[in-house]
């Protein structure tokens, strides 16, 4: 049996941390890879996480919320049994992060700025329009040796290296608010009231079961309704099975 | 020295033909790929191929040039100095697959009714609809065994075979109808006239000198400017310097 665990946000902001994570995974996956072609990837998902963190106000949001773990820390910290030296570690790494936070600018303000990547950009605003012939200057780079390459990479996303690292903390900090606890989905579903805290549902299931959760909700309640998976064929549908999982309310 | 070619079609038709070879190419890197990351761009890379094809008439575009390669081929092979074997083989593939052209639908008609792919295929054109939690059935798909997802990738890979030969085909004898021959820009630029039937212009430079070919143009007359690479600091310009390229007008 193979576990996999997927996550649900409810809250907006919360969703744009959990998108972040996902866009700079992927960003990573790609330039690790040694293949061109897959590192055409890198951009794609570059731009649309810089249109992203211009868009929106990631950086006070995660000001907030570091607010919001350094009190509970402090809290903890109070508590007899607590491992002093650990809550120690992550109070500063906290302090560290915020500070780095509070004297920064926008995210990907240096990329921004960078005459190689904004002279791409535009092009894969486009749909379509990231073809080879329409961008030689990536086309160019992608020909490059992959040494120089790989130093371009870790510069960018070097830039990235403060947003990756705040989002990281802060959705660590989350997840580490809830423990899983056994559940099981009565005739394939299950329901719930989230309390004002409660920010992210995360959901482990058996993942090679044909069968799989699909979330709706919000701030105030949610219900999970487990799936049956056909890759082919049939239109995917409710199972009305009883169905065993694990659930972290965050 | 590593030479890279940049090819520039003439004509939209042409241009179409090697996005779909781009979108392909990514596609098979990422089905290889052994990182789930990365296979979440197949999805991507699919979508938009199924939007193109459903949209274009690619099938008609490709057998109207079917039908001129097979004359000029017929002319050939009045030619008394041809291989004719090699030249019997091209014939009898290029009828091969016109033949299944003729007697197919529109491309990508099976994806269309994958039920698991068009379940997903509508979250994929939301901008930033892609996320885990947004796509629950693609969470665990991505989650499956590999080879489970090797083989479904390479049913969906083959509902797209015969576009893929079909273009590749018609792409190859496209390319076999210029050679390359050396050429200068003179101040860095270099302008020509192209001929009716001429639908692609290949570009032959050298790929670690910091000077890469940008082309303007239609199928009556065309430019090739080269510009300064410069990846960080200063904006790009274009060089003065004459520069050797080596060209093939097809």
């Amino acid at each position: 049996m193979t576990d996999a665990v997927l996550e649900f946000p409810l809250k907006e902001k919360v969703r744009n941390y959990l998108r972040v994570e996902q866009l700079l995974r992927l960003m990573r996956s790609s330039a690790r890879s040694q293949d061109p072609q897959l590192q055409f990837v890198f951009f794609e998902q570059l731009f649309v996480l810089l249109d992203l963190v211009e868009r929106l106000d990631l950086r006070t949001d995660i000001l907030k919320d570091l607010d919001v773990h350094e009190k509970s820390l402090v809290y903890w910290s109070q508590h007899p049994k607590i491992d002093s030296d650990a809550l120690d570690q992550a109070l500063k790494h906290l302090l560290a992060v915020r500070a780095d936070l509070k004297s920064s600018t926008r995210f990907g303000i240096d990329l921004k700025d960078d005459k190689f990547l904004s002279g791409i950009r535009q092009r894969f605003a486009i749909p379509g329009g990231a073809c080879a012939f329409d961008l030689p200057n990536l086309h160019y780079w992608l020909n490059l040796p992959a040494d120089k390459r790989q130093h371009d990479f870790a510069g960018w996303l070097n830039s990235l290296k403060l947003l990756e690292d705040a989002v990281s903390l802060n959705m660590s900090f989350i997840r580490e608010r809830g423990s899983f606890s056994r559940k099981t989905a009565e005739n394939g579903f299950y329901q719930g009231a989230a309390e004002d805290k409660n920010e992210l549902i995360r959901i482990k299931y058996q993942g090679d079961n044909n069968i799989y959760p699909t979330f709706s909700g919000n701030k105030y309640r949610y219900a999970i309704r487990f799936m049956r998976f056909v890759s082919d064929g049939d239109q995917s549908s409710a199972t009305d099975a009883d169905t065993p999982f694990s659930m972290a309310v965050c």
